[in-house]
């Protein structure tokens, strides 16, 4: 049975099939497969989502009290001042505005994150954000879960924010989401236990190596296939094709104007200047051309 | 159906499948379920599983190289010195002897300690340490599996440890277990990556308030049923039972110094000096007394 009905026949689909074919000889447990997300499962371009979801809290943070609009940060985004975006540089930028949500409960931000995702159209592409993920992929998360695989998505993007949709958009439940986490502040008022979100990171980001370690640290399992578009996805991949056995690693070439973006990830930030494209092909990895092997890019939605 | 069928008739039984019955109610991603490990899911005494684990590396690893028996902690242990264990302080030895597993895969730490719990034989109880487990919490977990619950392992001991061997024991697989993380490091050798564990611990040891903010942080659900055994559980238990619409907080009492062991969990380290026991017949959580409550305790190998 071919799910993959979205990818054009050549040689990529064929490799696609042959690893689902070969995977059939692992044990159960061993039939793991990790996703990154933005730009491997839904469009990041012109910006990441949570980028554009952290705008629009600011707006609207901004006309409730527009004194917030002194801070540094703050001020170069509502002026849309380029050069101060960045020179402030953009981890500096994330925090500040993950401060916006500082104080709520998961619950609230879980809403907010969802109605944006779900409703707010994408700046150029003609549908909600949430309806910009990329048909292929779903199909080859189908494909995975027929052969017995559990999937997860490992992004570099905000954990919850991802959580908010993952069983909605990719069939995923919260706990199989692996991302940059926030730390939360317990405290108890009148007697009653309460969670809130800080404006702190837990941790690292998790980009580069950091990727396979939180998936050890959080899934405990190693994973045979591998699916990323940036410099931060390397290690991941390279990591489930040093597994022994069947593997795959995917690489996902954003080459495709028309439909979606064209762009180069640069793995400046992870050792090299090259390509992540060039990387893969150098590394026989198997690279998804958005053009060449997808014949259809996001669902239709009636 | 009756799946409880080792809890005997009574209040405690009555009450677990009343909150059954109501759970149905709920939607099907609210229900969640988690379980402490140690002296909740299996025997604790007389000394946590992972310690009796880390004293055989200990032995062993002495037998092949006996000068590490001049470090204080190790020496401590080697020679049974209470007085210099008691002083020392179980963090410490605990560290002491995580560090015997430092530069191991996760597959070595994994295979060792599934070995470990699945044949090294209990000190007291005339079974392997991973028989130990109590019959009666495996036929809830499988009640609130048949009622459509998602389960999870919210432990205070080493995640991996557990993970190990969560599959085979409890039907729960590696990424549903939650517990207090190592670091690794990820590095290449001769251009393959490679992760090790250290000997540090990531964040905080899983106990008290910091288990509801990993349950959070990990698993990104709020539970609406709670199992523990002592101090360190009363915080998640009293997480579950404020989620509003059905909720289910069960306490296991170690009362059964005939089949397993008694004793009290006093809630010393966190804020209380009073027994577990008393503050959930106080707060009326449900208490699961081993003696009285629970036909069987241990399940039945052939």
């Amino acid at each position: 049975m071919n799910l993959l009905t979205s990818w054009r026949p050549g040689d990529t689909r064929d490799r696609i099939a042959a690893f689902l074919d070969q995977s059939d000889a692992l044990a159960p447990a061993e039939r793991v497969a990790v996703f990154d997300n933005d730009g491997t499962m839904w469009c990041e371009k012109p910006a990441y989502f949570q980028l554009a979801f952290f705008l629009e809290q600011l707006k609207v943070a901004v006309a409730a009290d527009p004194t917030l609009a002194e801070r540094q940060e703050y001020r170069a985004l509502v002026t849309h001042d380029d050069a101060a975006i960045a020179a402030l540089g953009l981890p500096r930028i994330a925090l500040a505005l993950a401060d916006l949500c500082a104080g709520m409960t998961a619950d609230e931000y879980s809403a907010r994150s969802a109605r944006f995702i779900l409703e707010q159209p994408h700046p150029t592409l003609q549908r909600p954000f949430g309806h910009a993920v990329y048909q292929p992929m779903l199909e080859l998360l189908d494909a995975l879960r027929h052969h017995g695989f559990a999937t997860f998505i490992v992004s570099g993007g905000g954990t919850e924010f991802v959580r908010a949709v993952s069983q909605q958009l990719y069939g995923i439940p919260p706990e199989g989401v692996v991302g940059t986490l926030i730390e939360y502040e317990y405290l108890t008022i009148d007697g009653a236990p309460v969670l809130r979100r800080t404006g702190t990171v837990a941790g690292d980001a998790n980009e580069g190596p950091a990727k396979v370690i939180s998936i050890q640290q959080h899934l405990g399992r190693r994973p045979v296939m591998a699916a990323g578009n940036s410099a931060g996805d390397r290690e991941m991949i390279e990591w489930a094709l040093a597994s022994p056995g069947p593997s795959l690693g995917l690489l996902v070439d954003h080459d495709d104007p028309d439909r979606e973006f064209a762009y180069d990830s640069v793995a400046g930030t992870f050792e090299s200047t090259e390509s992540i494209v060039d990387i893969a092909r150098r590394e026989d990895w198997t690279v998804a051309s958005m053009r060449h092997d997808w014949t259809t890019v996001f669902p239709c939605h009636s």
